[in-house]
């Protein structure tokens, strides 16, 4: 981070903006092989605290994790008809392997559902099997042409679950309980306010009865579908045999489930919460939550405020009214590098609460806490310190969901708007519009290559406007649901 | 698990017997891809353990997870001669994507030092920006002809660490502290003895310097190779010119190391602890580490058994003397499965301690406590069972590495041997061999042709005899090094 010339602004050029922030904050960088980054440990650290959070949330829903190839016979792809169309075109294929020409080329998996029901199948023969809820960490390999780090790469890291059920009902409610988790998750520690609901038949997954998304609003107005979760139906159990003796005889098809989301949601959390210093990580998937920056000008002081800088940090770690784990503290103690530079790249890196530490706050029985999200100071007490901060972090959290969500609802228009109005809207500084749709594929395809918006979701209740819309946004026609458009990531 | 006929024995046919208990335990399956299997969640969750608690002491030791591309350009892999001509061999070659034919074919990663020594040359400029110290968890392709389960598969998960130093001495620090890792990690976790040493230069990594390695005992008496940790001195570093402005000037190549360990383990753990009524699993990796067998026959009998059951199990999930974390609890509540079949069952997957749990039992405030390990029972008070438990999953962990050691002390040769003997001895019932080595390839090589073994390291000054060998166990001649003689996996 020698670079220390300021960051594009967003309000200048917020897709420039975006790069600059996860290559200086060396969250990722550009990799040799075109389309594939690098997760850097900055950025790793952040992913792995989002795997650690719902990892303990799909095992508290009695998910078990398990692993599968990441090879898939091409043949597996074609055996249900809209998957293969949906992903043949993106797949990456291993035709040699040892040195020889395989008989049946191998796609690198875009997912895995065609590989696990294929196994499903084969564990399961009676309804006493059922459910299966399993959940898989792992890469998949989409060849995107246009991609952009963290939001659209070739190779991305993700969890897919994938469950089998005896009915319809069951699945139905599994996938939709998958939703909620996503949901309270990206609310609950991504900080990141996000619109639940169905996504249209255009827009659902590649072989899926019915799609259920979440949907959040970055800083350029623009949609992020953050994570899906998809009740598919019995289409992927036909095509593999999924069947099971029933419990009152006769055999039947299981029905399956499937969810993921994937490091895109690192990207979320940049393009939901940083500024023009750089990012803001929400305490809870910060790798760092406190960075201790000690002030001194001679060598005595040097050593005076080290040792005291260990103290505060020891009585951090030791701080017990914490759940869940130890406080994340570092002490800055590199040499060589003034105060005012390490601010700058502690602002830059996003954590959230920087304390800057001087001998005159030492005499003071002091310390002064920055908050990265609003940048207030205050002094705090050494005696108070490891209760303040821990409510500090409680309060920025809690702070950075009120303030996306406002920034979200400010964007947002619920009321009558004309086509026209509508599409000066999306050319202009877009945001989300709840609209009504009469829901024909023609009016969704002709809003979408006229303005490039597309309907993100059908919202789920608590997201739908007090007055249900009347008419259809395009053609005026009677609306049978409320839509919310947006131009999406 | 419906299947309950008895396991081949491990007398009988080693390896179905090892075949047997990884399926029936559904540790793994096999998968319709050649060569890739299926870790289902009873193996996943060992392998969980193994690396939460590696990453924990990765960690302890400064290092910081990353993540780096899983395709390689083939022209990387010609970078570095002995490297290319060790693992082209073994490569699975992605030829097409997107529907196109790629212009320069990408190598699918059967280890990363080539793109991520790449990365490294990017990032570092100074002497200042040394160490790098990195691990990165990953799926690894190595196109193998003979595939094993666990053992030898064409798709194996692993963590590969990769750091560069400044100078030759903090790399060889690095990579013998992370063999040290390794073997703590062994005997400690897995309860599984290994002996640490180095290997020869046939038998090192492909652009190593030297390779260091963890060797283990399994009870067929073959070695298995558990971990490796590699000084790669500046090979890399001159093949992807990762340089360094010096602290005194002038340009200089940084030193590598790297050192993985694998899913393998979890074979090494079968075949190390388990017996031919199935798996063993040490208490601290075991994802259930005890299970209540309630015992009833009438309703009203299963409904106070169960509740009881209940109360036990909070009971020792509120024993807080414990550390790390609550202890691993199952009740084992199906109905119309007979105790004696459950129990079948829980010893076939190996669950250290088993509570068997009846009306008498509670009438006595006792219940039976039956050790896996040694198939120990015994009764013991409801009011202190969760010391009892604690304290008797200590002693299992403790006590399953004793017995391992001494299999292996039992089965290890430390006195002369003759050739003639050596051979029998290898064509035979097998064991490790200390003996004296000339340090020639020739002698290597041609026991390695005539009786399959090979030295597997020569061993670190603890392991080493009190004597040294004087001649060498092929040739006659003066022996410059002990060696450690065994047939592998």
């Amino acid at each position: 981070m020698a670079d220390d010339k300021k960051l594009t602004t967003r309000e200048a050029d917020f897709s420039a903006w975006y790069n600059e922030v996860v290559l200086r904050a060396e969250l990722a960088d550009y990799s040799p092989v075109r389309g594939c980054m690098v997760i850097r440990p900055n950025g790793y650290g952040i992913w792995e605290r989002m795997q650690r959070a719902l990892d303990d949330m799909f095992k508290a829903t009695g998910h078990q994790n398990a692993y599968f190839p990441l090879f898939i016979p091409e043949s597996f792809l074609h055996k249900e008809a809209e998957h293969v169309e949906g992903f043949a075109p993106e797949t990456a294929v291993v035709t040699h392997g040892g040195g020889k020409k395989l008989e049946e080329p191998l796609i690198v998996r875009p997912t895995s559902e065609t590989i696990i029901y294929s196994m499903f199948a084969k564990w399961v023969q009676s309804y006493r099997d059922l459910p299966i809820l399993i959940n898989q960490w792992a890469n998949v390999v989409r060849w995107e042409m246009r991609t952009r780090l963290f939001l659209r790469t070739l190779e991305f890291l993700w969890q897919e679950g994938h469950t089998a059920h005896v009915t319809h009902d069951e699945a139905e409610e599994e996938a939709r309980q998958m939703l909620g988790v996503y949901s309270d998750f990206m609310e609950g520690h991504m900080a990141m306010p996000v619109i639940t609901g169905q996504k249209t038949n255009a827009e659902k997954f590649a072989g899926a009865l019915r799609t259920y998304s979440c949907e959040a609003m970055m800083q350029d107005n623009k949609a992020l579908q953050a994570g899906t979760s998809h009740n598919l139906g019995q289409n992927f159990a036909k095509a593999f045999d999924l069947k099971f003796q029933a419990e009152h005889g006769g055999q039947e098809y299981a029905w399956n489930t499937s969810w993921g989301v994937s490091t895109r949601l690192v990207g979320g959390l940049v393009m939901t919460h940083s500024d023009d210093n750089g990012l803001r990580i929400p305490p809870l998937l910060a790798p760092i939550e406190l960075v201790i920056v000690p002030i001194y000008k001679s060598d005595d002081e040097r050593n005076t405020m080290l040792d005291a800088a260990d103290r505060v940090m020891q009585k951090l770690l030791d701080w017990e009214r914490r759940d869940p784990g130890r406080l994340r503290v570092h002490i800055d103690d590199r040499d060589g590098i003034k105060p005012g530079a390490k601010y700058y790249e502690w602002e830059l890196r996003g954590i959230p609460i920087r304390m800057e530490f001087g001998p005159r706050d030492l005499e003071k029985n002091q310390a002064v806490l920055v908050r990265r999200d609003n940048r207030e100071k205050r002094p705090v007490s050494l005696d108070t310190i490891g209760e303040d901060v821990a409510e500090l972090l409680m309060r920025i959290q809690d702070d950075m969901l009120i303030a996306a969500r406002e920034r979200r609802e400010h964007n947002s228009i619920r009321h009558r708007i004309s086509y026209d109005d509508f599409k000066d809207l999306m050319n202009g500084k877009g945001g989300f519009v709840y609209a009504g749709w009469c829901g024909s594929a023609t009016c969704e395809t002709e809003v979408k290559s006229e303005t490039k918006a597309t309907i993100r979701v059908l919202p789920d209740e608590e997201f739908r406007s007090a007055e249900a819309p009347a008419t259809c946004l395009k053609c005026g026609r009677a609306a049978s649901a409320e839509a919310v458009w947006a131009r999406a990531y």
